[in-house]
């Protein structure tokens, strides 16, 4: 899944490049995104488990860019995905990383196995 | 009431400034110790109905910032607060404003009158 | 000038609602766009001196928002763009509000009087 | 080093928690903090690699909290450093990460071998 991302004059910090902590917002959008394509809304949902990123390359305003989530590893009752923001004109690499999801009912307030059907759609994002 | 401000880095923007929309955060953060203070916690609460921020003088990085809540106008069942950001080690003006709250309890959904006691304590801060 | 708002994730606050700062965020996308469609890059710029809003009905989660811009006074050095944050499928109003901006030429660090080409194309909006 | 975190409102997402991407802003607060107690202002400074977040349990409104940054591991070029948001009250621990920075020269836009006297400072907030 790849979509545009609608950039913010306040997502430069002073060093007029995104800010750090904004990847994690871009990657939000993009799981959200994710999220509600493989699955939809209702329970389960799932909670963070832990987020990775690295900076390639400080994106500059004027640039647009764009976010691709990829599937990554499938756990029992957890997942990864991978996330590239890029900019959109040439593709070059701004920054990469991923999050683990824990699947979890909030009804419930339990963790809850991935079943087939499930780790198939959240695959094949 | 006054109190500092802790600056974050990212509330600069690629101006080198802080962000016009953090101000807001900057007056909910005094709004929200002003509120604890005088009624604390429970219903009723309030809504935001209208904010309005004028800016001074920018704010540089390695700047102390304060923040001084005062009482406005007191209506039947809304009240003005305002603020000042000021520059702690000079006093100079960043930004003033002023923004009005609807006394609201959040149970019934439903605006309440402001009686004479409530009228003191948010008059009070 | 009227375009989609891509929301994100934690634009809204523990109300569920979106946070009141995030509608400056949002004049300020509606503000840049039609600064760049008015006028361009380079010199003279603007500074941002006043900024009002009023809170119409909350933004809750799942609601598609657009924001339109459109032409306020105009003085001599400053002129006011109006903002308008609608729900997109019904256009229910979410928030409105100004903001006032004064031309400024940030190589000379002065004020800039309006021209009547420019006046006509920051009305034009 | 270890100092309290003056938490907004809009930290809080529409789950009630601190929203993940405001752990990589706390962590930007702890790191400037540590590099101006280390290092002070001027060149060299550095740009930032990576960032990981491990979210241990949500933090709820009215909690207070402090982060707290140490040393990790430190190569020619680069550095790490780990950091632990915890509730102040009861110790509990929110959040923990790190991060890796480059130390880069802005005025030369090149990497800087760290030296020992830095490595001394930079290994001993």
């Amino acid at each position: 899944m790849r979509f545009s991302l609608q950039t913010r004059f306040n997502d430069y910090d002073s060093k007029g490049h995104v800010n750090n902590a904004v990847y994690l917002t871009y990657f939000e959008l993009g799981r959200n995104a994710a999220w509600r394509s493989a699955v939809g809304d209702g329970e389960p949902g799932f909670i963070l488990a832990r987020a990775l990123v690295n900076f390639r390359s400080p994106a500059v305003p004027g640039e647009a860019l764009a976010i691709e989530v990829s599937a990554g590893e499938m756990g029992t009752r957890s997942w990864t995905w991978r996330y590239h923001v890029v900019e959109e004109a040439s593709g070059r690499l701004i920054a990469d990383g991923e999050t683990t999801q824990v699947l979890y009912d909030y009804s419930t307030r339990s963790t809850v196995v991935i079943d087939e059907a499930l780790r198939a759609r959240l695959g094949g994002i």
